[in-house]
């Protein structure tokens, strides 16, 4: 994972230090339909995927997430890495500040910190896999809303690649359901 | 319920585009005293009620609540459906919009979830009957707060509508409680 | 929504004293996956989607789940009404009892509260109703393993049913997809 | 406050050892009506009474709830102390010993973790004072739950001196709200 | 506690109105690291320190802690208290205010509710002091933090005395896991 | 990470089918000092690490944490992918299997959701190095809790291998603070 990262982190380019932007896009470091709820849903779900395809779908989808994760932390601190106090106060990431200084906390645009709660888990592959696509259509959305609010075109460029990959990974956990609904057809005419 | 609200939902008159306003409105959609909090707890305590008078009371406020529920959301998705970007940066409502849009949901004005640990069912009428009427009075609290910053007048006429209901519902909770230890009394005696 | 429960309360049929089974239960009144998450979800979610239909159908089905909601309570509540004090002590309803006597809580069956975390509402139709397609199939995962554990005839007969309803709703929301996602192109061409 | 309970802390007499009832009594340690919960909102809402008796009697009492905070602590402690392995494994403290070992922890008797959200402060006497009669009350109905499932006469004796103690600071705080309402008429005709 | 308090009450000057300010200072009211954290971690981990001389340690500094939330609470409701309306809107005070009025809350800055997760209790005397020495340096850096976006001379002077207590804390806990390895070293011996 | 733990998922060996043991094991997957604590605080801390030798430090032993925690998933799971609905129910598992089936879920052993609010980052090194000593002290205590309770011998192998994985951890990261005290000093003497 954290090699695949290295390659993709000098493309990270932010423009502009921005303490707000930096408090909005932690959404995806630390939200309900963010990086880190999506890499551990999909390797949470992997012990009870019935065939070994499907299990590697969310295992590389799950891995590519993670490294998303670490894309959208680097996103969120360089915006505030060279802020003046002046530039922090008065802006919403001031309270995150007061907390966590300019590092990067998985919590949301809210302040409200990550939960489990986020994901579920229910050995039933079909639920699982209806889950994962609707968290790939979140996710997306999620990240319309912070293109739309973003006025930093290297982090604007990032978050397009980022959503991209999501409605990517929403066509795979399609194709993921079909080879689980193929499974279970043919476990139960055989 | 939801017929009920169809009367309701015309007066819902907003004045402004006011995203900040909506930010603060929504603690009673999804605040610690707000219209949810009210509705679940009412209709979660009905069970154990030893009356069929105090049950009924339960019921019929605990569907109300849940009525005023709706107008709080409409309230809020008022003040924000014809909102710019423009004007939604740099207020409140941006760490909102970046997670659920223009959408309503049920956390407080701080951004934070709603839970249940908002509210309690004892399985002991007089301790859930002081909850209920503890509950009424935090929730016109609320609507004192919500006023004082409430700069929209259709806004303003709908808060001190539902904040007199509140009080209603106290006193009607307060009939409660002495039928309930009426009931206690008759018991003990016969 | 209580009318419709009216009718709906007295096929409730609970044929045992189980404490266990209520402590079980009770995961769909507060669990991530049961009728309160649904009802809360869907009609959270109706504010923002495009068409009528669209709303009529999220309002329709929000208000059945509040009634299951009622029905799940009713079935909890039954299972432990009759219970002593030694029925109860040794089982996992020892831990609800200390804090709610034999009243309903909305907490899922490990006793963790109900919180908005377990939805979203993403003013993006199409993630909503990938939302509600996933939420469908989940609460059909966890009504098969309540079935699984239940011992109660009547109410294995109710789990079923509810199970049933699930499956409708997934169809349903399959529906409101096609008619959003029909509007949306409409949108697009004209 | 820790002087008061050094006079109290030899009385509180456990006669068993008693892992499951250890994980009972916990609830009043870290659970929604327990003395954590009293403490920290009285200790809270202090700053906004109006009159110097009122600060007083919330002074006294959050000061007594967190002496009795660490009577519960004892008593759970003890409770374990010299449990074995075995005599803790299948019980519902084991849960708890795979975190905190034999320690006292503030969750509830299900484990889930005391918040903030179990209280509120609102500002406004009145509302804040009927808050704190309803926890009196919803901490004695927790008292007559836990007395019922404890079978070591020590412990019982023990709660049953707690629960005379809520009644006796519900009474304080309808004297509390006499004396608030007395002086808000004073305001008004002065 | 409240007796030692009385002392120092008086010193803690506020020489501004300033509702932002008193949103951040909450942080140490009910944040992660704050003063209620610090109190209820160390009086919850003295059941099972080994030696009188670490309960000790436990038990004085875990007072302190408790009378430095008072004085955290104090700061931040000075700076409010005599704050107008439109001092307090468009601050993110405002999210308080709706809900708590100028109460003080346990929340943190962002409005996240306290909760007993950010602290444990291990019974493991080495873990817990290395949790208790942690803690100080946490609290020390969010004391570092306010002081930067601090502006107002009193408020600040009480921080930097707060902070300096943080420092002596993490020495005399570094004391007390020597007393402890002590104490473990020579009962492995005897 | 995946890559090395396919090395390690043979090694996993479990004897037995045990439900309860499953449950308490389920803690270092998703409790306060598990795996994924761990592995999450580490990534996190990295951005505001001052050398890269301390990053290292962090992005390895955060590596090898989510390695773990595939491992505690595997052996949670492994107790019980065979278990009959019998062997289940009146085991502490039950209630987890209602919800989640026998997948595992990021929960702690009591059933309590991980929260972000396990760990912090405050962009301070020497406090987040400290956290971390702390976390891994912590992380070591609950595996001796847990090999207490467990009676399987596969599994009390490898809860041995990571207990002492955390002591190695808990070295490395003392060296790091060497290395972060060391540059402080260099940075205030040039």
């Amino acid at each position: 994972m954290w090699q695949y990262e290295k390659r993709l982190q000098y493309p990270v380019r932010v423009d502009t230090t921005n303490p707000t932007l930096a408090a909005m896009i932690i959404e995806q470091f630390g939200g309900a339909d963010g990086e880190l709820s999506a890499g551990i849903r999909y390797l949470t779900q992997r012990w009870t995927m019935p065939t070994g395809r499907a299990k590697g779908i969310l295992t590389d989808i799950g891995t590519e997430e993670l490294a998303h994760w670490e894309i959208i932390g680097t996103l969120a601190y360089k915006l505030v890495k060279d802020a003046t106090i002046d530039q922090i106060k008065g802006t919403p990431f001031e309270a995150h500040y007061v907390n966590h200084g300019k590092s990067p906390f998985p919590h949301n645009a809210a302040g409200s910190p990550w939960t489990a709660n986020y994901l579920n888990s229910k050995d039933d592959p079909v639920a699982d896999l209806h889950e994962d696509m609707a968290a790939e259509e979140k996710a997306r959305a999620t990240y319309e809303w912070l293109i739309n609010v973003s006025d930093d075109p290297g982090v604007t460029d990032t978050l397009r690649y980022l959503r991209e990959r999501e409605i990517v990974h929403f066509q795979r956990f399609g194709e993921a359901l079909m080879i689980v609904e193929d499974y279970n057809n043919s476990k139960r005419f055989y």
